[in-house]
């Protein structure tokens, strides 16, 4: 695989990392980038992490082999509109948006249908920083992304989306659209959405200042994803609404469950709940994360 | 402060690090433990943790200078009952469990009301390992030791309690013991409940497999407290049980009206809630934990 002109919008650090990681295995020959503000775009070219930019979508993706849209995750869904009319036949269109239900979506209202050569990717890599200047060539090296094509995807556009984050060091896998949504909301954004909700009840509290003074290591792995951007959040809680709210209910009921466990002192019956959690978490992750796990006691 | 005679009841890792810390700083002359299993105690022997052992209550608490109750908590429910023929006068009587309330409440049960030289504790510290075997010197280092007097107390037990474990390195405060149990409520054990409980909702889905194998950092962290030993936080839960369920209730109510936010595409609203979370925890956090706190995007 060897891309000739290779298209970001939306320059970051998921597109930065992408082009530095395809430059340093030699298989991109032109990386462009476009945006809405010049002072990044500018920032990535004198980094090297890109050769051209422009603000003009138009030269941006004219005559792409790759255009990777790397923009937030509400913003991609416009983008698509402000695509229609400029691509070629050829050009392979790409993403990297946290949901792909309302990605594909936005482009059956805008294509009628997803287009053969628009390929739904989403790469499970992030960092503490953001911003292109963030970038860096092994960001996704062991990560997965998973790609969910569709049976009208062509098959060698699926195959250089496939091979290009694979160049980039990660462990592609497919999944359907549905599937990948459900997922992603049990595993990343009804967590998140637990975690803000109750930092956000606690700070509501009378005893707040004390709740915070006195929280141990263990509440504060718990609720470090509510330290994580609200705007990003936000655009993917909305998203992806429908399967965020199939969890929070699946959750709620196991929830009302314990609560009346513990309201009826059932001891044997929470101790059951507890073992058979610590249990799967532990099957799932021990070999991979043994290391950094910690028991608290507070 | 010198304490001639300290014996620990229940040897493990909290009894343990204190007695290794109270003996490097040279201000205990002889350690004594007892408990139910005569092998751990002879390991603290061994590791020169202890000084004495004996699997006799009446002997291990003779002439006792402090007496610190150190097993699980529901156990140490029950030793007061054991404890109270056997007190001289004079000894001073402590513990280190995570739940205040139920122990005063045995307490008053067995002795009619809390004795004044029973001086509640509760020191915030834990370790991944548990046992005599890992207990270390600075376990309490920089950590949080919460004391719960009554009025009734001995001003002079109190304070002994109180340099006892800033020998140890602790920063020693004082609260009410319902403050307490209500802030250790909110702060450990409801996120305990939650990452126990969404943990075992997720396994029980149908795409369990799934579920884990694309989890991300974000994930782990958040149930990193699911991994926790579920006889210690079923004997937590069962304690402090009135408590935990008002947090729960809290949360609940927190709960359903985000819920409705997202139900409803309240796309400001939801970003306000997220915000104030954010900005509540960097608050509390950020100068204490910036190094090690990351933001996942996936």
């Amino acid at each position: 695989m060897k891309i000739g002109k290779l298209t970001i919008i939306g320059l970051g650090l998921m597109g930065g990392s992408l082009a530095k990681a395809l430059k340093a295995k030699g298989v991109v020959e032109h990386v462009w980038a476009t945006g809405r503000r010049a002072a990044s775009l500018e920032r990535g070219l004198a980094l090297g992490v890109i050769d051209h930019w422009t603000l003009d979508l138009a030269e941006a993706v004219h005559d792409a082999d790759v255009v990777l849209i790397a923009t937030p995750t509400l913003v991609a869904e416009q983008v698509m509109a402000d695509l229609a009319p400029l691509l070629s036949e050829r050009t392979i269109v790409t993403d990297v948006a946290s949901v792909k239900g309302n990605i594909l979506r936005a482009a059956e209202s805008v294509f009628g249908e997803l287009p053969a050569r628009f390929v739904l990717a989403h790469p499970i890599a992030g960092s503490e920083q953001s911003g292109v200047e963030a970038a860096k060539t092994d960001l996704f090296v062991d990560h997965r992304v998973i790609l969910t094509p569709l049976d009208s995807n062509d098959a060698d556009a699926v195959a250089t989306v496939r091979e290009m984050w694979q160049h980039a060091g990660a462990e592609v896998v497919d999944m359907a659209v549905d599937e990948h949504d459900a997922v992603l909301a049990a595993t990343s954004h009804l967590p998140h959405v637990l975690a803000y909700t109750l930092v956000d009840a606690l700070a509501a509290s009378g005893s707040a200042a004390d709740i915070f003074r006195f929280a141990a290591g263990g509440f504060r792995d718990f609720t470090r994803i509510a330290s994580s951007d609200p705007t990003m959040w936000h655009d993917i809680v909305l998203a992806n609404r429908q399967a965020i709210l199939n969890g929070l209910d699946t959750f709620a009921d196991h929830l009302t469950e314990v609560r009346q466990l513990i309201a009826d002192s059932d001891g044997p019956a929470i101790k059951q709940v507890f073992s058979r959690a610590k249990q799967a978490r532990d099957e799932h992750f021990l070999g991979q994360y043994m290391v950094g796990r910690k028991q608290t006691k507070s």
